[in-house]
């Protein structure tokens, strides 16, 4: 980490820095230039709070050099994280991952039908809401505990495992038979919550918060991982940006990037990244030309009755296609790589 | 609420929507034009998903008429709710409310000392944190349960009534004797959070998040206001945008805006929203001249040696200077509205 | 366009309102809710400015129903527009084409061996920067006039049409034998120039701003079709976010959304959208994936030494490794769709 | 500057990178921790493009130590500039300057009504616009160069000098007795035009544009001081956002933190910042407790038949009670800063 002081700074308060930073184990090398000091701080910087030092009144700025992540770190771990989801099911390394799946949980019928029809489409995880974060108290919540039971029941059908959302802690007990848990966007810095599934043993798909940086993303990460359970997989599903037309701003990017900067695997969820269902199939397409793990898509038997935005799903006959032309793309891809 | 159908939409579609609709307890009303047909919903439009109307496949857009908030609407209230906190310690209604003390809690002289120097300046509500939101899991996390403890310890000598973060609802049974329970900007949209702070009797300081809009920070007061609280203040505490100088850009618009679409009061956070403390008193004067009800201010009494981001806090003494000027400037902002 | 009043609004000034409109040829009809006056605009809307609606006192909201842009109107123009740029050379209509060069002309050595590499591998379309925009008044502005010379040099040589960027309209004389005219992000609403462009029979390469609207790029494409020229290609380069790890977001989804919104061809520009050369290839692949017409990338002979921001460039030979990957990719995508 | 290279860096890669910067007169010293080997930048800096060597496939980051700013610096020019608009008329030093009139010139009679009225409130500089950036180029696009003929008719009878907006530097003829010339927000980065300003000796009110940093607007002010004309005046009139409610966000802490940074004027546009003309008021009171040195605000003598947004316009009479308010604060924060 580099600080550079203000030109006329007092040098008290400097004396005073630099002694709390010695006490947290960090050695200091002060360098001056003709306009500024500029303290050069080695050791293990993560302990430190950017803001903190920022906010001195001797400071002028601060620069990290070293990532504040280390357990989700590529640099320390060169190799590809392969999560497992259940037997035989994977998400990471080199393969393409489909989870599918409604919405929200509606009925039996419903969430059994869905599951069936994307099992045959080569979706290998099935997706459904039980919990559902609403921007309005007066909307559908979800079947709750309910839903999470008629997910059960289809993966008892279909042999198909289960990921769906929690939005809070003491929801875990729910949780118990559920293969995956997701934290969504809006919980990715519910820092209880992350520390509380850093103790269990399951996998975990933390989504991207709605305007988390992609270093908030991998800190969260590292919440779940300093906790013990390093089986998570991360999730690009749009940003906010000032462009209104598509509900969010996909960050193709992302999935290059964080596949730089961390082992973990990347997915991508198109249909929550415009909230428009013509969108849903170049931007999967797209996703697995950059180099996603795995895509979560929304797919609904009948998209105009669904309770809450099922309406953005593709039917199961539109995802049978795309599903066709991913897994294709995937093949293509591969055979390009193995003839460099 | 209007839909605006794509210019060749399917009937049967349109029927099913419809259809729809009217279960809800909603009529629709056709109109077509020569490029589009639009239709005029009627009836309680606030229970519908916008999202849900925008990705149907006959559907281009979707534009909201009436707003989806209605506890919290001046519409439906159009008096000023004023928010007491302890006996003769309100917010809104016209005053100006001072809450002040330190990012966090780190022991019983430092949160006392400063309780007594913010009340001497005129600060009516003490602040400080105990459970602390950090975006790295090895950067320090608060006293917790001790930190809350000492909060109430200095409400004993300084007789202050005190301010302090909620991260889970779990640890609600700690907030019994807190006079106000903040929800932090991260926390905004923790849907069963707030459910849960919409059945308890206390006063809400709810933090605006990091990218929400007006209405998603309304929405989620409705949520308090839905379960039969009604004594929420809002708070503006700069969002996230492009420009990185300053941690985030407050929006001082926020304050007219707010006080326009509700009843319910509006304080500004200057010193989160820069993350420089040569801002906050510019930004504090500010926010008065724009009509906010309140301000939230770090101090701190020895900024250098804080543990968290106490380094942005003013000392004592200056917040003592800023206090005198910002009640002066109400005095002047009430002298001018007296004249008119 | 859909006009709602504030529930008091005062009556006069609606009539005035009402006068206005009748005046601009637009008829107007109101319809009374439980909660809102709505008034119904019918006419060519286009020529009003919704800000200016929005801003009157009696007015709650306005919202469009029609789009403000006709000419680049896909609902008035449904087949695609194929720009021609030179003989045999076109943009658009269902094939990819590679534009390539180094982001600045520096010698005529260096632009005429980029321009045979690139050629080499397949791009039809040459780009190098004459005239550059420059942050700082102290950065290397471009060999000018000198760089357009060696452009012709290198076209001459090689036999590839040429695209470079103009950055006011008193240049445009040093266009006349240039192929194809940039209008860079930073000048996307210099409306002036924009009227230029519609005077004169060019193709132009029309960047979106750094944080423009789809909306507002296909208004400034209607500036340059309202004068007469229609051979405008839209470039989607990343606009700007409040992530700062890439230089700015690639916005993937423009390129399905802009293909919906107008007949225009859409080009991405990978290397601009990040700044950073390792992300050039995904982000290519995905562009191609999600629909583009065409890409163009940065290519430079000795990246270590380029003069401008070259070293976002790829090498000649990462550029024929990257463009055999994506006409194999174009084979792969137009054979899915023979299939269908 | 300091530049981090990657781990696994390319030794003769990095001799060629030291080589070039060499060769532009800056000195490279290396330093070697455990991740990362870092290089210190000494010498002029700001003739290097950060993105070039942040782009290159060695480095992994770089951070910019010293501004890229010289003449606009308050660094190097500690003392507040005034720029002189016309004799006796002055922006900056310590008063409120109010600058008001129409959006547009257009008539006669409305420009001379509008500038009496607005000088007997107080206003020592009127504002018009002649030449008007439309989205649309169907939109009303000002009176042009007969709009700057009636403008220098206001200025005829009321005494007060003028400022307007130029859009392209071929107009730069028609601004001959122009007291200041305006740089729209669309403009801030049309270095062409910037160059011509630079050149004239003739005050300039330069425009924050849409999502341009504080780095950024700075670096547009140092074009035109490089060029050798200091006399500018900043203006900040709300970015982009997210936030869709108002037009665009009001950055008030541009206010002091621009003041911090330059000792240029700094001047805030409270109509444009948010399109509703109920934000005026408190904006510009907020806008004048920052710190700001003057106000540009539109006034008009009848809203609603304005030809483009006068219709965000205050009437005369709100004008001359909020110029009241205005000059009453500044007495107040005068007589604050005198007890000091």
């Amino acid at each position: 980490m580099i600080v550079i002081l203000k030109p006329d700074h007092n040098e008290k308060q400097l004396e005073s820095l630099v002694e709390w930073l010695n006490a947290k184990g960090i050695e200091v090398y002060p360098s001056t230039g003709t306009m500024h000091t500029v303290l050069g701080l080695i050791g293990d910087t993560s302990v430190i709070d950017v803001s903190l030092i920022m906010a001195l009144d001797i400071v002028e700025d601060v620069k990290r050099i070293q990532e504040p992540y280390k357990n989700v770190n590529r640099k320390f771990h060169p190799l590809d994280t392969v999560v497992e989801i259940s037997e035989g099911v994977k998400i990471g390394g080199g393969n393409l991952t489909l989870i599918a799946g409604p919405c929200s949980v509606e009925s039996e019928e419903q969430i059994c039908e869905v599951a069936q029809r994307v099992k045959e489409s080569g979706a290998t995880i099935m997706r459904g809401g039980a919990f559902k974060p609403r921007t309005s108290p007066y909307a559908f919540q979800g079947l709750r505990d309910e839903g999470i039971r008629l997910l059960l029941k289809a993966r008892e059908i279909t042999g198909l495992p289960i990921v769906t959302e929690i939005m809070d802690a003491d929801q875990l007990p729910l949780f118990d038979e559920v293969d995956m848990i997701q934290v969504g966007a809006r919980n990715m810095q519910n820092f209880e919550l992350l520390k509380r599934l850093g103790a269990i043993d399951k996998p975990i798909l933390l989504k991207r918060g709605l305007c988390a940086t992609y270093e908030e993303l991998l800190m969260s990460a590292e919440y779940i991982m300093a906790g013990g359970n390093n089986r998570i997989v991360l999730c690009e599903r749009g940003i906010r940006t000032y462009e209104t037309y598509t509900r969010n701003t996909l960050d193709i990017a992302a999935i290059p990037v964080l596949k730089t900067l961390t082992h973990l695997p990347v997915i991508v969820d198109p249909s929550h990244a415009t909230g428009r269902s013509a969108l849903v199939a170049p931007l999967s397409l797209a996703s697995v030309a950059a180099g996603a793990d795995g895509l979560i898509i929304e797919v609904h038997n009948d998209p105009t009755h669904a309770l809450c935005d099922g309406a953005q799903s593709l039917t199961p006959q539109a995802f049978d296609e795309l599903a066709k032309t991913l897994f294709e793309m995937e093949q293509f891809l591969h055979s390009r790589k193995a003839n460099k």
